[in-house]
């Protein structure tokens, strides 16, 4: 399981005061911070960015790839604000993404053809919404596979996002426990080894306690990697969910333990 | 997920010496804890009690029945011993357990019919080894259920220990991970919603540090969860363990979520 940072989003302070003042110091910092807690990858969500939004995602791509050449997810709706991002980034991109929304098909989705970059696929309807089951998220995950094709995207490209719920939504442990499900058989159901990816802090937003927050998040990321997530998009500096997702992957690294490891 | 402590076993120095004086006072605290705690069931660990093997499981199970009436697990490989413990017992009890083992065919599997009681058989071969992979746990399988019907034992008696791999053995990441596919699988396998259990402390035989052996519990106990167990042998005056078990079964619910539950 790769382990996506989530911590360079527009709704920190500290990151949205440095895309404010331009100052490229804190969005180094924290990049080093990543960095050193082990990420794989790190994703830049800038929300829509209203105002000179293809300005500020190449003042974010560039403060972080001044010290770091991870790869990079440009997360946000705003088709001009990742092609800004695809252009001037030097490591490879995740475009976060695209769903079977009609304005995403026609201005996300041919980013990935143009710029030969992965995409990530919402496991949403042509509304913007989750779907109620299990057959509703294979037909919508063999849509967003067709859609690729169609727009000549190589199978290897696309990273389905089931989209974790929210507990406090009345079906959210319905909803996520069939997530659970899709993502184990999502590789048979499109014959070929899709990879998937998960927000976890999705799963406790608009929950405050912060404890209860963590051991909810701990307990579904362990459920996440037994069923095979590849990419988990994370809060790399909570220490306690940090050692959770590394004894995740020690657990189903199905290598010979070492008792130094963790 | 039914919780069942673990904790009263005779490798514990309290039990012990509750045991070796005849003393029921230690053994009937710990159980008022175990209640307490949300045990819902209790499993009594003699081992193989090599002296008044009967005199011992009796006393035990008398104590323990003297302040609950939570079903008791009879965990030893002394036929006498839970031939005893069945008969004294005042609450529903499970045998553990049987495996492919002659002796134990002979002996133990034939208690469960005679007392009408739930059976734990072990995915053991008959030499009483753990076996390699998924076919041969399968087959394994399809052999206990086998063996419990020629003793005319009903199917919804039985329940399935996968046997959890210690992390220290070489292949013990590959072996737990095959277990979470073998407890998804069974009741499709057997045709039936056989029931399945597993013992946690065993993931981490012979790791000395504390922290580790927790972080290593609750994330494999979060696995075991998503993946179907249906009872958890576990440590349940361990806090932390506990709250991941809770939480475990507040995921895995699909009931509308409360923010208080947790």
């Amino acid at each position: 399981m790769i382990l996506a940072a989530d911590n360079i989003r527009i709704t920190n302070s500290i990151i949205k005061g440095a895309v404010d003042s331009m100052d490229p110091v804190p969005a180094k910092d924290m990049a080093r911070q990543l960095y050193a807690a082990g990420a794989n990858a790190i994703d830049i969500n800038t929300g829509p960015l209203t105002s000179r939004p293809e300005e500020k995602m190449e003042f974010l791509v560039h403060s972080i790839q001044e010290v770091t050449d991870l790869p990079i997810i440009l997360d946000t709706v705003n088709p001009s604000a990742i092609r800004a991002g695809l252009g001037i980034s030097k490591s490879r991109v995740i475009i976060n993404g695209f769903s079977l929304e009609q304005d995403k098909l026609e201005k996300i989705l041919p980013l990935a053809a143009e710029f030969d970059a992965d995409i990530i696929g919402y496991l949403l309807d042509s509304n913007g919404l989750p779907p109620f089951d299990t057959e509703a998220r294979i037909n919508i995950a063999i849509e967003l596979y067709q859609k690729c094709r169609e727009s000549g995207i190589s199978e290897d490209r696309l990273i389905i996002d089931p989209i974790v719920a929210p507990l406090l939504w009345n079906d959210g442990t319905t909803r996520n426990m069939d997530l659970l499900k899709i993502i184990r058989i999502l590789p048979d159901i499109l014959g070929f080894p899709v990879r998937t990816i998960a927000g976890l802090s999705n799963l406790t937003s608009g929950k405050k306690d912060m404890e209860k927050r963590i051991i909810l998040q701990k307990t579904y990321l362990s459920m996440l990697s037994a069923s095979g997530l590849s990419i988990i998009l994370i809060d790399m500096l909570n220490k306690p969910l940090l050692k959770t997702a590394k004894t995740c992957n020690l657990l189903t690294s199905e290598k010979p333990f070492s008792v130094f490891e963790l």
